[in-house]
């Protein structure tokens, strides 16, 4: 018997393959499609599933809609002792495969939190959930065997187990994940309609602003409609904020009422700064923790990667890189982002080293 | 009499300064805060103002509530030929002006598109105008010769003038800067809310999204009531757009009324992929020109420097540059962001020379 049989060789399928044989795991790989097998086969996350082998584990990753049916096949050819997905809604599955009759005892939810821009088994890591939460969501039916067993993949993946009910899960996305991208989406529309006057006037703010609408619109209208009603709940909370504050904007220009309309708006953008201070940017850690040491460069690659080789040797570690990029002149800027305790050693540290760091200049900042 | 009297040594005033002292202008800086002075003239930026010369181009970069009586004090003492400021939303300060019965003839208001997270005189940079579009917004009383005389400055900086009425400038920003703000706040504002789970479940998508909501409150309260009639507009536009979703993704609830609801959720979402491609990624560009190219890479700060260092020896330009940073293990993945046409080349380059490179591992992707 294998250790784990993984249904879905895309990038998360393939991800856990990777990771589980870089642990010494035996894992058996099965998708719809061989040439994804084949790939991930080929990427060292384990060998094709020839229909018949089980395994202690059956790991389900597959689009949403398509979950709980894999669960049940699964279970009716008696393949895995134990049963999870990895899907980013969890209360439905738990109501589908309730509904098809399965054996509810064997089967635990679970939830990674990662994932990247690009997609399929060719953008799997073995190294793709480490450090990042992965949701592990019992039902009242879970046997805690399942639990454990579901508990110990996702160690041996390096990521932190958060055990959380499949209601308070959803609930946490709608907020965390799902609504982000519909303020993205919903901004990135307003750029579609008219009277529009084109983009010629925006600053890099929007660049951030509208990074998630770039997302397939298919995957995320399975996943926004199977968590709609958390989904639906935090956009009514969204759209009384912002039109409260619509109404605050419009009674900031009434003589009357423009004191107290402008102290609203103010309170508003400053629980949207408090919040902000609660984002862990790196993995585990709040925004706080760090700050940005700005370098204006000659705007050359080996100058960034000089830059770079320079921080490293003063022992600082670059956590992020932002690039400013100048076009059609020699020089641009880049933002190093490091601890907040290293900061003032990094910019002394370039600016000794002959680099142009403004905020080492001199006392005035 | 010298070329500009630069009032306000901000970043904004001072990078001005840096520009045209560059292009050998003669440039006088005032500021409240003689350390302001101070810094910008170390810099490079000009010369401390005696309080009674002159210059031909009165600039003024003071916060948008200061802008409009500076315009009338430099008017009264004679101090300029033509008068411009660079603030945020320009209909005010127009109407402003007119109310102190300045001489309108001589000012012409105009915005560079332009900033970065830090401030003040030790963030500012000569070329941090280069390439960025800069509003110019004559009004109908504005002479012929003080729209050229600052049509000038925004060339000498480097800058490409997008001349336009300041109505329509307003309404740009609202959609393109203020809504972005407003949205990422809105986000950010509801993680200081209960109930919830914290953000142990978030993931990187959320540091995007609320990135912009770290900006100042206080300056930002002025820029949104100074804008307050198309910022309001704006938000009743997608206001109006999320209660539509919240509704469709209730509706998709229903047996009867699913399909429907699903095909509008869809909908909503495709708009929003549309909008993000016409997004400028870089200054002047649109996001679907780019491409990213993802690397695994050891996790230290000198294998980063080697990779940039390859690149450019592969003669690919690097736009950007995203570390996805893992904390605890040996490795860490990077997405270069290159042109589109770049991009294949890049990737096989680099996994010819050995680095790991997933998309260009097999012909499955």
């Amino acid at each position: 018997m294998a250790d784990v049989l993984v249904v879905g060789c895309g990038l998360i399928g393939t991800s856990i393959g990777l990771a589980l044989r870089q642990a010494g795991q035996d894992v058996l790989l099965h998708d719809t499609d061989p040439s994804r097998i084949a790939t991930a086969a080929r990427r060292g996350a384990g060998k094709a599933w020839n229909s018949t082998q089980n395994a202690s584990l059956v790991l389900v990753a597959v689009p949403p809609a398509a979950v709980a049916a894999q669960l049940y096949e699964a279970q009716r050819h008696d393949l895995g002792r134990t049963y999870t997905h990895v899907t980013s809604v969890q209360s439905e599955v738990q109501s589908e495969v309730e509904a098809l009759s399965c054996d509810l005892s064997s089967i635990v939810g679970s939830h990674p939190l990662a994932g990247r821009e690009t997609s399929g088994p060719d953008a799997a890591s073995a190294d793709l959930f480490v450090g990042r939460p992965w949701a592990v969501c019992p039902s009242p039916s879970s046997a805690d065997e399942a639990v454990e067993a579901v508990l110990a993949l996702v160690e041996t993946c390096g990521a932190t187990p958060v055990v959380v009910d499949a209601g308070v899960h959803d609930a946490s996305v709608a907020r965390l994940s799902h609504l982000p991208h519909v303020l993205s989406a919903a901004l990135a529309g307003r750029l579609t309609v008219a009277p529009g006057q084109g983009t010629d006037l925006s600053g890099p703010g929007l660049v951030d602003a509208t990074r998630l609408a770039a997302g397939d619109p298919a995957l995320w209208a399975q996943i926004l409609t199977a968590n709609a009603g958390p989904v639906a709940q935090e956009l009514r909370a969204v759209v009384a904020d912002l039109s409260a504050l619509a109404e605050d904007l419009g009674a900031s220009l009434e003589p009357g009422a423009a004191d107290a309309a402008r102290e609203r708006v103010l309170a508003f953008l400053t629980r949207g700064q408090q919040g902000r201070a609660q984002v862990p940017v790196k993995r585990g850690e709040r925004s706080a923790a760090f700050a940005s040491v700005v370098v204006e460069v000659d705007d050359r690659p080996g100058r960034l990667a000089a830059l770079l080789t320079d921080a490293g040797e003063l022992g600082v570690n670059v956590e992020d890189v932002r690039v400013e990029h100048v076009p059609g002149r020699p020089r641009g800027s880049i933002s190093l982002v490091v601890a907040l305790d290293a900061a003032t050693r990094l910019a002394e540290g370039l600016s000794t080293r002959g680099w142009d760091v403004p905020q080492a200049r001199g006392p005035g900042q």
